[in-house]
């Protein structure tokens, strides 16, 4: 469900599972995880990029799966730990429609591009929920705390020129030219000196990466105290019967 | 001098002297700082909004009240540290001309609107004073360290555009429209879950909190320290007679 | 080879070796260095300029010179960490091309400004070197982190309208009117009272100087362990050979 493509010392992963809009199920947080673990390892590859295939990016964590637990190793929060400690570049390549950890993945990358047609959207208030992937802590260093309150709590729809301007993503490029304009991105850091290039990552994120991962767990903890509450369980009532859900009583 | 309105679970506190542009003092402080205390008891009210009435937001602490210091519960101080601590989501929605206080507030806001006629001004440095509201933090933390120290030390008007393009407000609106955008917004926010709401502004605000703390007192021991000092007896003096300061011999 | 201008409080410090476009080597360091301890210690100086004499700001550290460490008494880092702590409002007239130091010490001001035909250029991974003078934390903060490594990683060139648009720097201004805008806005800093000043800029950078001043250090210890390691050589062998460098094999 995700497939592995190295050219230029650049490794593309790519979510596959268009039918589900490459939402993440447990297996396929596993399967990043360990992605980056190899890719950490294998000295031919010098930055990764993570995009989806077909029309989205991704959907976020698939809900029908909630619950199956069964063989996690790293789960959700082990592969964001691992993200935020990889040492080379990483790139983020919105192609399509980002929605929950489709659209937080972006604050854990060194640099995001978003297709023009892409949109982001974090609906985790909507849905009885709580922002995660670091997002709480990324998201306001990017672009100030206000629009990253905003966008965290409303559940609006982003275009990608409103990410553009607020900072969560560095370029948009037109969508049929957008894989090769992050891809030659890609590949024009993985030409410079690997050493000096983890260097500077080190300086410029090392002195956050113990905070970053205690912000990740704290979220973690207010998640699994909001899931199967009564917000989340309004809002998953609502949408199985195909109503708007009711916050005003709680 | 505080109106309070209650609609769709929003609080709407309303600044209202305006026969002294809505400027604070002391009592006004208390009053805040009491309305926020309530406000976060209410289970009917899920977000405050603070704006002022007639065409000024407000003009800020009211100098002719300065020493008259008899009564006071909370003060600027405490003010400050209660609406740090709020828990719910606080907008800011700066109706008309904001000097001090009345445009370092927006920095506590979760979100600042400004009607499109709108100006902030921060004189501290020309009344021989210094920044406040733990802005000092705030401003940077939004708009980063330049734009955020000419706010603070120039003294110049800003004007609305300006306010969104650095990041100090979130949105503008015309003026004729402006209260019902800005309730809008605040009433979106009202109908999400208010325990999803509350866990997302604690991982977004929480860590910061006892610093900002920090920052009011440290910021107020400067002020108490500048206040009565030579620049701004030159700075009163010169307003008394007149004419434009003279700091050059400080 | 500094020259130094006092007018209306405001010292103008320029670096004057048009021949290497203004390139530091060990002795500008330190005169440098010295120039900002004298100011500090002068009440009749309320505002410091660095500029450059000629087309260019600064071309940076002379690698020319590398090497050459006799007679050094602050070196590079010392001179960083004393303008750190210079305590009254620093302005970077950025007057023509910067590059490396003479792009990164905008960091270190209040505020920069750059002439509407200045350029920016961090070729550090290019050179098997990092970023500097406090970059790796200044430039994130001032710009996010995605634009900041993009720019300290890529060694790409920055219009002054980009460095604008990322907020590095707080205005541009026509090269023709560029050091009488620039000098304005000093001169308008320098009447306002010293001491409120010098209370804001000691409450917004105040508890940041120590944090700065370790990060300095560290990245001064990553430079130290790449300056003369295989992609720094390869770097200055190309350079010598007159043909691109070849990082593939590192």
């Amino acid at each position: 469900m995700l497939e592995t493509n190295d050219q230029n010392r650049v490794r593309t992963l790519t979510l596959n599972r268009p039918e589900a809009l490459n939402a993440f199920n447990n297996p396929q947080f596993d399967e990043v995880a360990e992605a980056f673990l190899a890719a950490r390892e294998d000295d031919d590859v010098r930055v990764v990029v993570l995009t989806g295939a077909g029309r989205a990016f991704s959907a976020g964590a698939d809900l029908s799966e909630a619950g199956r637990t069964a063989k996690v190793v790293h789960g959700f929060g082990g592969m964001a730990h691992i993200i935020a400690e990889f040492p080379k570049p990483f790139v983020v390549a919105v192609n399509g429609l980002g929605v929950g950890v489709g659209a937080t993945v972006c604050g854990l990358a060194d640099f995001a591009f978003m297709a023009a047609g892409a949109r982001l959207r974090c609906p985790f208030s909507e849905l009885g929920l709580v922002a995660e992937a670091g997002s709480t802590m990324t998201f306001p260093a990017l672009m100030g705390r206000q629009k990253a309150a905003w966008m965290l709590m409303s559940s609006d729809w982003m275009s990608a020129e409103q990410c553009k301007d607020m900072g969560l993503v560095l370029d948009v490029f037109p969508d049929d030219v957008f894989a090769e304009e992050v891809h030659q991105r890609a590949a024009k850091l993985a030409a410079l000196p690997p050493g000096p290039i983890a260097a500077a990552k080190r300086l410029i994120n090392g002195p956050e990466i113990g905070r970053l991962k205690a912000v990740i767990d704290a979220e973690n903890a207010e998640l699994a105290g909001l899931s199967g509450g009564p917000a989340n369980l309004e809002a998953v009532t609502a949408f199985r019967e195909k109503r708007p859900p009711d916050f005003s009583t709680l």
